[in-house]
């Protein structure tokens, strides 16, 4: 890893307080893996031989059923850690990780986990900061699926997602990753004909442009609205 | 805490791997309270001034949403750590923790975290496995609720809580805690209505028995079956 420096990183959020000198000598036991868009970066059930830092892209993290259904756990942004089985104490991958678009990734072996936390523990406690705040959205997401209405859930996706992946362009805030219809059916528990229904009307209204695997948030104060609950 | 002896919790997960004196120096250092059935142990957004470990007793951690439905999280059995917002990265719990029956828990100052974490990596490791798991959970149930039929969900709450506080009985494996349809519903994101149904056909086929508050399940093996997608 010669050729990525430390200070090109030093402010992704896994190295936030660590020293600059800790940061190379972790840059330089990683392998940097390009990832074409759709291919697997891990995949669920597998052994975690690895853990990830996403540099640069967009990674869908999917689960599928014993039936073959498929749900998005979430999406990763460039910065992120990702495949840290070994900070959730387990030896497999819980879910697969899919290339949205082209990526580079960071790997490092699984096996060298234990010696990373112990040796630089702000590592350690920016990456449970994550596992935190992966489970806060879990939760938050489970109370939505319990108690709020389809198109809440479907509204709050989308702005979920602009506000993660969002891109200002002269149209509104374009979600800047591929993303079907299908996609966000996945992320919500939703069909896809009701996904269908809700875009259509809402691009109707003007909210939203949607193209193939295109959104665009054109006002956005309306869908925060309706997230909100108001009908 | 001179009244509780480190050989009685040391078979504990959060304490496993930790040497005996360091458990007993822990003990020292916490508070022991009693608290009735139905009060609070800690509330939702309110500041984490502790965290606490469940010594006896079972606590129902309900998240309430702005529009006031209640939707519970988990339950926690004794033995388990609860309220650890420090470990998450976060300054408020975001959930209140319901005694289900009257429990005894232990109470650390939150400000204490830091110091336990850096300073017994085993508690560290355990906590952060406890959270892993918990994280799993969360996800477990997003698939559940994205592409199961609601009898699955049902069954799958009603096992769950079988498998976590189960004891068996003479007609069956009675869930060792108050437990009303009611919290059926706010556990699998059902009506009420649809959870009545349910239990009263599974009751007909003697697959239930169930009682105000109280639930025992006679052929668990049908329920798994039910779980599993079995039509």
């Amino acid at each position: 890893m010669g050729s990525l420096d430390a200070s090109l990183v030093c402010d992704l959020p896994p190295f936030e307080h660590m020293a600059r000198q800790d940061i190379a000598a972790l840059l330089e036991r990683a392998r940097s893996i390009r990832v074409e868009k759709g291919a697997a970066v891990f995949g669920q059930d597998e052994a975690a031989h690895s853990f990830f830092l996403l540099l640069d892209g967009h990674v869908r993290v999917v689960r599928v059923t014993p039936d073959g259904e498929q749900v998005i756990a979430r999406y990763i942004s460039s910065g992120e850690l990702m495949g840290i089985a070994q900070a959730l104490g387990r030896s497999t991958y819980p879910a697969s990780a899919i290339a949205a678009v082209d990526c580079v990734v960071l790997a490092w072996p699984g096996a060298m986990w234990t010696e990373v936390v112990s040796r630089y523990p702000g590592f350690a406690s920016n990456t449970y900061k994550t596992v935190g705040s992966r489970l806060q959205d879990a939760q938050d997401r489970i109370v939505e699926m319990a108690t709020e209405r389809v198109e809440q859930r479907v509204a709050n996706a989308v702005l979920k997602l602009a506000a993660q992946t969002g891109r200002r362009t002269e149209e509104g805030i374009l979600i800047d990753l591929p993303i079907s219809r299908q996609d966000i059916s996945e992320m919500t528990g939703t069909t896809l004909h009701t996904v269908s229904r809700l875009m259509s009307a809402w691009e109707a209204a003007g909210w939203v442009k949607s193209g193939r695997q295109r959104i665009v948030v054109v006002e956005g104060h309306k869908l925060m609205l309706l997230a909100g609950g108001a009908k």
